[in-house]
C-alpha cells in the first residue's frame, strides 16, 4: 500500500476499506505516514466526505491507537458530549445526577478555545480541583463516587489527539466524518454503554443551521451504532446562551443552584432531558417521563448536590458554597420592550478580552471573569430592569450591547429542536 | 496573517492576493509555514484551482525563493520544455541546433521517473558527461558553446523544488495551476526571453486528452505572459513514441542521426518546428518557414552536430560515434496488416523492468537498455518484417506485444495537433 495512492483514491471520490484505514492510522502513529500526508488526506476528506462505514473504520482505528478505560463494576457506563456553546454547564450537573441513579459516568472533558467554554476550566475555578488524573486514580474515583470529570490522558485515542491538532492548523476541522470519528473514538475508549450527544444549533455553536446539525446528528447516531456504541443525538438551541451565567466560576455557581433543585429552568430542563435519555438507553427507566421524575427527585432531595461535593472532594477540590467572582457592574434597560436577540459572538469575544477565555491553547484563564444575563429571548423588559452583569478581571470589559430589544412581542425560542429529515 | 485562515480561504473557493502568496512561500522557505500546511493547501488548490493572476503570483514567489541564472552576453536566451513522453529526445538536438542560430539555450533538464524518460539520464549514457554544474561552470559553457544541458542546482527556485517533492507524495500533482507555476518558475529563474512548451497529448504522456492538454497550454501561455516570459505552447502527439528509439543510449544514437541530417522524419520535423517557434519569437527569423529552412541548413551542414560535440566535450563527455547498446533481439511480423496502435504503457513498463527506467527517484539506470520500434501507426507491414528490437540489460525483457495490427487500412496520426477552444 502506498500512502499517496490512498490519498488519491479519496481525492477522486473513492472509498477506502478497513485494511487501508488501519494502514493509514497505524502508519501515522508509527511514523511511516507523515503529518503532511495526513493533512492532505484530511483536506481530500473535507471535499469528498467519508461514508458511514469508512467513518466507523476510522473511529475503530483511532480507538485502537490507545488504551480503553477499565470497567470498575457492573453498573452501566454512560456519558454526554456537547458540540459546545456559551453557558453550557450541563456536564457539571449531569455527571453527579446520573451517578445517583445506578449508572457510572466516566466523563472525559476538554478545555475552552475561542468563544466556547470548557468544562475543565470551569471545574478548575474550584480551588484544588485536579483534572489530570491517571487511569488508576480516575478508576478509584469512579468506584467511590460513580462519576469523575477529568481531562484526556495521552493514552486515550492518541491518533485522534494528533490528528485533531493537525486539523486545527490546516483548515480541515469542518468535516462531519472527521468530527464524528474524533468524538466517538474518545467515547469508545471510555468503554461506554450509551452516549447522549447534545448537538447545539445556532450562532453561538459550531453548527449554525438545523440542516448542518442534523447531518452531524445522523452521522453520530449511525456511526455510533456501527461501532457498537448506542448514541442518542439531541438538538438544542444555541442562538442564545444556556442559562444566565457565562464564564467559569459563575457557571459553577449556577450549577450548584441547579444541583440544589433551583437555578434557571432551561439549564434544569436540558440536563433532565439529556440525563433521562441515558437512563432509558441503559434500561434504568422505562420511558423519558419516568426517568425525568426520578432525576428531579435526586435534585430535590440534595443527593445530586452531595454527589457533586464528593466528586470534587475526591478530585482534590475545596468547595464551600458559591465561588468568588470578579468586580461586578450591571446594565439596566433604558427603554421597555421585548428581548429580540442576544449577540453571542460579542459576549464570547468580551469574555476572551477580559481574560475569561482563550485565544490560543496555552493562554491562562481568569476564573472569576464572566457575565450573567438576566433576560432571555422573548422576555418583556421594563425601563430600569437589569439586563446583564459583568464580572471583570484585571482587564476591563470592552463596551458591548449584547441584548437587542424590539418594540413588539417576540416569541420565546424552543430549547430542544426537531431534527430535519435528511432531504 | 494566519496560515490556517489562508488555507480555509482557498478551500472555500476564495482568491489569495500577492501579499498572501508571498507570506505563504516565504514562510514555507523560512519554516513558519509547515509541510503539513502546504500539503493541505495544495489539496485545496487541487479542488478549487488557481486563477491566472494567482498562478503568476505563486510563480514569482517561487522564482524569488532562489537565484536567477546570469546573462553571459547579449544573445536572446531561449528554452524548450516538454511535459514528457516516450522517445522524446528533442532537447538533445534542439539545444545545439538553436545555438548555431545566434540564440543561447541555457537548458535545465530533469531525470526520468516512471514511464517517462529524462534528458539527463540520456546524456549520462555518454561516458563522463557531467550534468551537475555550478552556475559559474554552466555560464562558462554557455559563453563558449551557446548552450548547455544540466540539472537544476539547489539555488534555482528552491521553494518549487520542495513543493514538488511534497506534491509527489501527497497526491497533489495533477493541478493545472501548480504544474504551470512549477514549470514557469524554473524557466523564469533561467532568465529566458522565450519558451516553447511541447505539450504531449496521448496515452504515453501526462495529458491523455486534447482538452486537458489545451487547458495546460492556455494556462502556460497566459501565466507566462503575465509573469513576463513569452511562452508558446505546441501540442504534439504522444499516442505513440516519438521516433524509433526509446531508452537512453539508443536515444542518444538517434539524436546523433538527426544532428547529422538523417534520423526519423517525425523527430526532425518536431525539433524543427519547436526550434523555429523560438527563432520567430525572438525575431531571429521572420516566419516559421524561413526559420525551419535556416535550421535545416544547420543540420545538413554539420554545424549542429559539431555544436553538440562541443557541448558534450565542455561538459566532460567523451563521444566517438554511436554508443554501445545492450543484448539485442528483434521480433518480426507473423502476419501482414496495418499498425493500428502502439501500447506505450507496456513499452514503458518493460523498459523499467529491464532497468532502463526508474520506479523511485533513487533507482540507478542501465544506459544500454531500451527498445527500437521499426514501425509507426498507419504503416503497412508484411510477414517477416521486423517490428521491434529490444536491448536488454542484466534483467531480461518481460514478454510483450506492444504493436497491434489491423487487417484494414489505418490512417497515420498527425504529429502536431490543434488546440481546442476553451469551451
Amino acid at each position: 500500500m502506498l500512502t499517496a495512492n490512498l490519498i488519491r483514491t479519496k481525492r477522486d471520490g473513492g472509498v477506502l476499506d478497513a485494511a487501508q484505514w488501519r494502514f493509514l492510522i497505524e502508519g501515522y502513529c508509527g511514523g511511516e505516514v507523515t503529518d503532511y500526508q495526513m493533512s492532505a488526506l484530511a483536506m481530500a476528506i473535507f471535499f469528498q466526505g467519508l461514508d458511514r462505514r469508512e467513518t466507523a473504520e476510522l473511529t475503530r482505528c483511532m480507538v485502537d491507537s490507545g488504551e480503553r478505560l477499565p470497567r470498575v463494576n457492573d453498573r452501566p457506563r454512560v456519558d454526554k458530549h456537547s458540540t459546545g456553546g456559551l453557558g453550557d454547564k450541563v456536564s457539571l450537573i449531569l455527571a453527579p445526577l446520573l451517578a445517583c441513579c445506578d449508572v457510572d459516568v466516566p466523563m472525559i472533558s476538554g478545555r475552552g478555545l475561542g468563544r466556547t467554554g470548557g468544562t475543565l476550566d470551569k471545574l478548575e475555578a474550584i480551588e484544588g480541583y485536579q483534572t489530570q488524573l491517571s487511569t488508576d486514580q480516575s478508576s478509584r474515583v469512579l468506584k467511590e463516587v460513580g462519576c469523575f470529570i477529568v481531562g484526556a490522558t495521552e493514552s486515550i485515542a492518541p491518533a485522534d489527539r494528533r490528528l485533531y491538532g493537525l486539523r486545527d492548523v490546516t483548515g480541515t476541522v469542518e468535516s462531519v466524518g472527521l468530527i464524528t470519528a474524533s468524538i466517538l473514538s474518545k467515547k469508545l475508549a471510555a468503554n461506554l454503554d450509551a452516549l447522549v450527544m447534545d448537538v447545539k444549533v445556532g450562532s453561538a455553536g459550531f453548527m449554525p443551521t438545523i440542516q448542518q446539525a442534523t447531518e452531524l446528528a445522523d452521522s453520530l447516531q449511525e456511526v455510533g451504532a456501527e461501532a457498537g456504541l448506542p448514541t442518542i443525538p439531541v438538538l438544542s438551541d444555541m442562538d442564545q446562551p444556556l442559562g444566565r451565567a457565562i464564564g467559569n466560576a459563575n457557571e459553577v455557581n449556577e450549577s450548584l443552584d441547579v444541583l440544589r433543585g433551583g437555578g434557571p429552568e432551561e439549564v434544569r430542563a436540558l440536563t433532565l432531558r439529556l440525563s433521562a435519555e441515558l437512563l432509558v438507553a441503559t434500561k434504568q427507566s422505562s420511558d423519558l417521563h419516568a426517568a425525568e421524575k426520578l432525576l428531579a427527585s435526586k435534585l430535590e432531595s440534595g443527593e445530586a448536590m452531595e454527589r457533586f461535593e464528593r466528586m470534587v472532594h475526591e478530585q482534590g477540590g475545596k468547595l464551600s458554597g458559591h465561588l468568588p467572582l470578579g468586580k461586578q457592574s450591571s446594565t439596566v434597560a433604558e427603554r421597555s420592550g421585548w428581548v429580540e436577540s442576544i449577540d453571542c459572538p460579542a459576549i464570547g469575544d468580551a469574555i476572551i478580552a477580559m481574560g475569561g477565555g482563550r485565544r490560543k491553547t496555552t493562554d491562562p484563564v481568569e476564573p472569576g471573569v464572566g457575565m450573567d444575563l438576566h433576560v432571555r429571548v422573548g422576555d418583556h423588559v421594563e425601563v430600569g430592569q437589569p439586563l446583564w452583569t459583568v464580572y471583570e478581571g484585571p482587564t476591563a470589559c470592552p463596551p458591548i450591547t449584547p441584548i437587542r430589544l424590539s418594540e413588539s412581542n417576540v416569541p420565546a425560542r424552543p430549547l430542544i429542536l426537531q431534527r430535519k429529515s435528511a432531504d
